[in-house]
């Protein structure tokens, strides 16, 4: 085996879900995710952990659903699906961690599944989530050559991207991070601009007083959840102003590229997007919160140094920004309030690298992709 | 997709495991049975009933071992892993039907965990089994190019043999050996008479007297747990004389062939084998049930016509009959009578399709290969 993969494993195990002796561990496992599957297998039996493993495939999915839609005529709604099926809810009562290896055969493995029935099938499974991320949960990816071909590259390439990525000093990574979330903690409002052929085309304020960020070092020790992470994120609040994004991305199969979004009083009130408008569209228009801001995100991991239309690596990146439409997350609110809601959390990253600074109360926190407190950062 | 892959899953779940809708299922999906786990997930999914997939590979069982021998230092024992894993149990506690779909890379995945390990995990987990054996379960394979190599087949050769055993009408088989039931049922004794090579090699006899037969007819609905099934069986007591198997098997990755075992008041008094005599010896030696009979089965499935060394098919196939030394099967006792107990049980068979007789009661029920109810049965 791959060095690296038994690496990647320890990681997971150790570092991101904090296994101890005793744990029941849930493992889902994809499709071409066997062999980090096995190195996981091996750490935690060496660990003393119990572990139970989900087939996690996107081609039984498809299958199951389909299903569904031929039984129903196509015509599927949230009541065909079981609201509180009775295994899963017990798994995931039962399990102290639940560790989530992506990787399968085919990224649009499900493509031929209606939306509705999608819809409908994650509205009636809504409980199942939350029991999910009521664990110790933690997302990562094998490196798969369906992924490795997502990104446009080569599998060997794609290999070494993953592992620049996921191997990393975690610890020291987090000291660094743990400075940008004082900034947010204390800070009452973030500006980020942003020029781009002599232009500015992104120039935008939002409220994060009252808000807690999160250090998000790949470890639920961290309230974060993704292996690789590497950023730091906050709720914001009261948007005004125009912001550009041009870092492409993929929303429900449709390519999306260029997304221009126009804020007043905290809500999206333009848009437009050089390729996908519509998917866009259909986003901003899920519910009210679909056209407020849930995140605001600084990509930290320096280990990512391309885009790669995965948004567990993208925004992540070191010199990239990023807003989500959508949902807020509870960890970044204070205790009992809640923020932003809505069905969707859909991110959009901005690549800070070129003439660009982000201003916290007024003091440039980072400019042209240096973070204050880095070599090469100008006064 | 294979059309007899769909029809092998509509077999699994409608005459086997008679799912219905809002059964919750969990489907175990081997390695490269990933092709049956989605036309079974499609299957479930048009039934309305919720499915839960398992991915069981025999890799990551292997690698989990492995990892709990090397924390012990080589020295495992059942105190070692947890008696009681939670999510296991709360699965097969809220599962209404399991289905095991069998077919890995390699049949020998865990030839090198010691069978000290091996015995420790599964004394350990002795109540998930229980826990398991309590839901409608159904256990089969797909045809994998592993399980072709281990029968020694070409692979499309090896897919044609699994669906011939498989897809079979249940239904008429069911009713064929409904009357081997019946003769069993009200029979006293059963005596069993081969020859090879002009002289008799085996003839014993077996009290059968108040114990039931199990229509074993593919399906939970006849107490019949595997597919393909299509045998008769009984748990016999009280055997003497001798008994020859000419049909080789592996036991513990230990190839046994030409067993020969003496009984005298219900015990084996003396054994030998022509190969892996060391291995039977073992299987004996376990426990004072493991030198008593806990089965004696007629395979009547002659859709299966040849041996494979997977004993899945080999003690269904038509023309043979099997004793297992060891556990004999609830089923067959009188409510609340216990029979014979032990850690194992170890199925041996013998091809009856040569001279042989099978007697109940003195009246012959099968000779030669062919029963009193067929064509060329000679009175």
């Amino acid at each position: 085996m791959d060095e690296r993969v038994r690496e990647h494993a320890e990681v997971l195990v150790d570092w991101s879900a904090r296994v101890e002796a005793g744990d029941d561990v849930v493992v889902s496992v994809a499709e071409d995710a066997h062999e980090l599957g096995v190195a996981v297998a091996e750490a935690l039996g060496e660990r003393g952990a119990t572990v139970t493993t989900l087939y996690g495939s996107d081609e039984l999915s498809r299958a199951y659903l389909k299903g569904a839609e031929a039984e129903a005529d196509g015509d599927v709604d949230a009541d065909d699906f079981d609201a509180d099926p009775a295994v899963d809810r017990a798994i995931f009562e039962a399990a102290d961690a639940y560790l989530r290896i992506g990787g399968g055969r085919n990224t649009t493995a499900s493509a031929d599944v209606g939306s509705e029935t999608r819809q409908a099938y994650v509205k009636a499974r809504r409980g199942i989530r939350e029991a999910r991320m009521d664990t110790d949960w933690v997302s990562t990816v094998h490196p798969t050559r369906s992924l490795a071909q997502q990104a446009g590259m080569a599998y060997e390439e794609y290999q070494e991207f993953v592992y620049d990525a996921v191997l990393r000093d975690w610890e020291a990574l987090a000291e660094e991070m743990a400075e940008m979330k004082t900034i947010l903690d204390e800070g009452k409002e973030v500006r980020l601009v942003t020029e781009r052929d002599g232009a500015p085309d992104t120039d935008v304020t939002m409220s994060i007083a009252g808000r807690t960020a999160v250090n998000s070092a790949a470890s639920v020790a961290y309230d974060s959840h993704n292996l690789p992470s590497g950023e730091v994120f906050t709720a914001p609040y009261d948007t005004a102003g125009e912001a550009f994004f041009d870092v492409p991305m993929t929303i429900d199969a449709t390519r999306v590229r260029g997304v221009h979004l126009v804020f007043e009083a905290g809500e999206v009130v333009d848009f437009s997007a050089e390729a996908g408008e519509d998917a866009l569209a259909g986003v901003l228009d899920t519910d009210p919160g679909a056209r407020r801001l849930g995140e605001l995100g600084i990509g930290m991991n320096r280990g990512i140094d391309r885009f790669t239309d995965s948004i567990l690596f993208d925004e992540k990146m070191g010199d990239t920004v990023h807003m989500a439409v959508g949902r807020a997350y509870d960890a970044c609110l204070p205790e009992g309030e809640s923020g932003n809601d809505s069905a969707v959390h859909v991110d959009m990253i901005s690549d800070v690298s070129g003439r660009s600074r982000t201003e916290v109360d007024g003091e440039v926190v980072q400019r042209d992709g240096a973070f204050r407190w880095e070599e090469g950062f100008e006064e």
